[in-house]
């Protein structure tokens, strides 16, 4: 049951239709619009139009960005020779964070999934095979998430770059620092146990 | 740490000043606008313009409302002698839910709160006072909510209006329906043995 007042049940739908905004979430957030200056609703609302207009995909490594290449790429201080395959741009973030990675990133946009219809074409595979063609990158890791359409989408491009005799690795698996070993699934707890190294 | 991506980076920080929105909900928010084609988000940013310029209170009740009366007030099947005073409009869509009762309401918007700075002046008390003084009202129910704020708004204004002899009355304090006892706290389960009734 909606307000009866338009404008509101109408701002309401457009937050509820967010992913993993709930209908009390979503008017809780109508509401706090509502209690905004003028001002800051009109800045709110320019935020969002902004967002679609100035932001466009760095032209190297396909990240969002507000400028034709991303800091990183354009950086002269990033190691060249390895590129990080991610599938989005929360990925790099999360490697960006560690503060250890200093090569460049490639963003897929997506993972290869036929139940959702996306086709390896709807990825941005050819702008990464592109980038392999000139002889600097001697190493891609592969680092999409470790989920059936992750690896599937791994595996799919590996197959792609190794004619190119460029090394493809990827992510190490294992058990979570911090993690309980009691929780760990027997998945994990395996993966951790092929890939035991000596201490 | 940000995206370093301004506009998306302002986006999200829009977001994130909701309250009850955190960091990472705000950036899955923004990267859902990002996904919107063009024309949804500026439908979604005119939502929220709209919002602010369509929608007013109700010249009588307070209510929010995208006409000069809402249309309970300009109704003529609901009860015009019976008040139920709320702090703001989602208590009155939950009593509109239990579609029980029939009477009219009145939205303080607020309740008084001196640790917030919210004093009798700023809620809508002379509106309310202003409505009963035609001889019409002879019920004013106090529906605020059981809390230390709700309880003293409840006694402020009730104390407004006994001298107009109208009858005040408040909700019924008691066992939540489908409540466990053996979850209900000792005040709730007192007043619930205060109120008990004969079956």
């Amino acid at each position: 049951m909606g307000y009866n007042i338009i404008p509101l049940d109408n701002l309401i739908d457009k937050f509820a239709k967010i992913p993993g905004i709930g209908r009390k979430t979503a008017q809780r957030m109508a509401f706090h619009v509502l209690n905004l200056s003028m001002e800051d609703a009109i800045e709110f609302s320019n935020a969002i139009l902004d967002s679609k207009k100035l932001i466009k995909k760095c032209k190297t490594c396909q990240n969002i960005a507000d400028v034709d290449q991303c800091s990183i790429c354009s950086s002269n201080s990033r190691d060249g020779t390895i590129i990080c395959v991610v599938q989005g741009p929360k990925d790099l973030l999360a490697f960006e964070r560690t503060g250890e990675y200093n090569g460049l990133y490639h963003v897929l946009n997506g993972l290869i999934s036929p139940m959702d219809g996306i086709s390896p074409d709807d990825l941005t595979i050819k702008e990464l095979l592109a980038r392999l063609s000139d002889d600097i990158v001697n190493e891609v890791i592969m680092a999409t998430s470790p989920t059936i359409e992750g690896e599937a989408t791994s595996m799919y491009i590996s197959k792609l770059i190794k004619p190119l005799s460029i090394k493809v690795t990827r992510l190490a698996y294992g058990i979570p620092v911090g993690g309980n070993l009691e929780y760990a699934d027997d998945l994990t707890l395996n993966r951790a146990l092929q890939g035991r190294c000596e201490i």
